[in-house]
């Protein structure tokens, strides 16, 4: 088992009630990175239902999230041939920290794509020409940073040096530092890994994601996955994240939008 | 008031509980509009919040919705100074139908964009350029198109005459027949108005959704709404459709991707 693998694992206690151990190597600063969350609330949803794959996650985070121990309960309120859905909640002291709607479907590895859109432009450029987040963050802010093989395009890396690129774009080759194929739970990671994209508006800090939808849509071939973010309008101090991610195989496998407040500015 | 502000009432009857009375108008074939009933859920969701707007709906339709008497639950998860999240679910008969994740804010109607996107290309021709439904289907499946004013590119609705255009695409003006200015839930109707976008792949009939999650991103002018839908992904019998609403103003003012089942291929 991969240390990603150990940190979503979730312990069923009764029907429907779950308990995770939220692992201090998944957050940034004082947060829980919500894919992580995402992954593990996944777990517990793929655990309840006869169905394999987490196609549809509806997250709502209404609180940062402490690393330790967490409460998942899971209430399924339609089970059907073709998909099963839950609500499902995690809950830290008594308090509800994240609200998510889980739909899961069995997906055949073995589907040929009726019809794909183009993949994103630009690509991400050749793994040997991107740059990893090395030297940056203190102690404080590297644990997710450690755990995740991330390679960024420098094109929408300016940020980093104080000369954010001027368009909310950030892309990357993702994996897990300790080695983890992809899988539903790593997706659920990928689609939340990249650095906030207002970053390259000249926003600093924490842009705390409030409401972030992800659908799984194939399962992914081994190997790193390109996962491409970009938004459309940062507006009231709310902004949107849309990240697409592709597999080896040249396929996209996941899709997301997440509706985020902006860190404040520089 | 509008015929359909009148069908998306809802009455309160005790904390957290609403009744509705789902109007048979807003259905087509044998389902209620599932855009009509975020609408519904949505004036439910504002009324129980001390905010405006519902800024994120994640919507999840269990079971086809009844045209006739429902039940919408609210049940608070958390209210804050920007937002607050709930719980939304529509019961009819003591069944879920469909289950919601619905946060509100309160959104500035004379914000600035800080960053916009370019508009979705091609655009919506000039509307004298474009075409109804004038004609299209009977008595049983006109009700949601009699009370829509819909002019579609005629680009994407090669379908119609049995030439599908070959890409998950469609486009339109919206707005209502029965006049009702553009507001919060005139947006939940606009991002689930277009005939499935697979039609123009050779699919017929109804393409159920399974999970639907849209953003208000700004208050709307008055005045027709463009409406742009398209599709990254066809396979193993699902697909995802994104629509984009821009207002009179040439503003970004909703964002939506569904998840949904492909009707019956020709």
């Amino acid at each position: 088992m991969s240390r990603f693998g150990d940190a979503t694992a979730v312990e069923r206690t009764a029907e429907g009630r779950y308990e995770a151990d939220l692992d201090a190597g998944f957050s940034f600063a004082e947060a829980v990175n919500g894919g992580y969350l995402m992954a593990v609330l996944a777990r517990a949803a793929v655990d309840a239902s006869p169905h394999e794959h987490p196609v549809a996650t509806a997250a709502t985070f209404l609180r940062v999230a402490k690393p330790g121990r967490a409460e998942v309960l899971v209430e399924t309120r339609k089970s059907g041939r073709t998909a099963a859905t839950a609500r499902v909640g995690l809950v830290q002291d008594g308090v509800p920290v994240v609200e998510a709607l889980i739909t899961t479907s069995t997906l055949d590895a073995g589907d040929e794509p009726d019809w794909v859109g183009e993949p994103p432009v630009p690509a991400v450029p050749p793994i040997e020409h991107c740059t990893s987040f090395g030297g940056v963050g203190d102690d404080r802010t590297r644990g997710f940073a450690d755990q995740v093989d991330m390679r960024f395009d420098p094109a929408t890396m300016g940020w980093l040096d104080g000369q954010p690129g001027g368009r909310p774009e950030m892309r990357a080759w993702f994996g897990l530092a300790d080695p983890h194929e992809p899988d539903a739970y790593a997706l659920a990671l990928a689609v939340d890994a990249l650095p906030p994209i207002v970053l390259n508006m000249g926003a600093r800090g924490w842009a705390p994601t409030v409401e972030m939808t992800w659908h799984m849509r194939a399962v992914p071939a081994p190997g790193p996955l390109a996962v491409h973010g970009s938004g459309r309008l940062v507006t009231g101090g709310w902004f949107d994240e849309e990240v697409e991610v592709w597999d080896s195989a040249g396929r996209l496998v996941a899709q997301s939008r997440q509706l985020a407040r902006v860190g404040r500015k520089s």
